[in-house]
């Protein structure tokens, strides 16, 4: 694959919770070095490995591929480091945009975080009315991060 | 994928090596943490990634699949941990059962290691004329610790 590019904020209010519910997503970490992060993730069933390089700016290499959910369930439960992060992750379409909302749960619970994905770094984007500070360059807000220094404890 | 059964041995002679040429394998690590190792792999022309847990005698975790060259070059090239290892593989057929022996270069050139698959860990077989010393559990051998301590260096 190529690169990713995707700008990350708090939330400023409840505004952005939708009728349904959200996806369950459970992930870990093979590697949370953030030179060379490896991630396992099962979504909805769906089982996939994520490799990720540093950012440049918003800017990351990413490759991405599906693996079996069984094989992703034993890398969780007996390879990834501890703890495992668990979150619901909401799509919510705005003026033609599907930003992806993370409501955290365990030692996380209280984040919540909304993403969205670009094909340029400085393309214009409609801000829904309930989006908040962007964290994007803001480190702690990493996944990885979020592992060793879990939301609760800042 | 499921569980692998392995032993390695050194080489006693040079009885082992064919008329022809191995093939070229290229490899790195993403985590060389032997309880989630993750390995980038390129082996003529194919590129594979490989993550395993860790030891239980013989027997280990182990998941494999393949992925684009171009995927694995760029991950070798900009995000494996340093040096990468670099090796030819020679497959010897020896009373129905295949050896691979690995004559490794650059930081660890003057080893060569001999393994072969099996599927129970007690399952006998013949041994070439050519076999030396069993390294199985000596953790020296590992791939992911001949990073760290070169042979050139032992």
């Amino acid at each position: 694959m190529g690169v990713e590019i995707e700008r990350k904020f708090l939330v400023a209010n409840d505004g952005w919770r939708p009728a349904g519910t959200g996806a369950m997503l459970r992930q870990g970490y093979l590697s949370s070095q953030p030179e060379r992060v490896v991630r396992v993730r099962i979504e909805d069933g769906q089982g996939t490995l994520t490799i990720k390089g540093l950012n440049r700016g918003a800017t990351r290499s990413e490759w991405e591929y599906p693996i079996p959910p069984a094989d992703a369930a034993a890398m969780l439960d007996a390879l990834c480091e501890r703890p495992l992060i668990e979150k619901t992750r909401y799509r919510i379409r705005h003026e033609g945009m599907v930003w992806e909302v993370d409501e955290f749960h365990g030692e996380n619970a209280g984040l919540i975080v909304a993403e969205i994905e670009l094909e340029r770094e400085d393309q214009p984007f409609a801000r829904p009315p309930w989006l908040g500070e962007e964290v994007t360059h803001d480190p702690r807000y990493y996944n990885a991060s979020l592992l060793q220094h879990p939301f609760r404890r800042w």
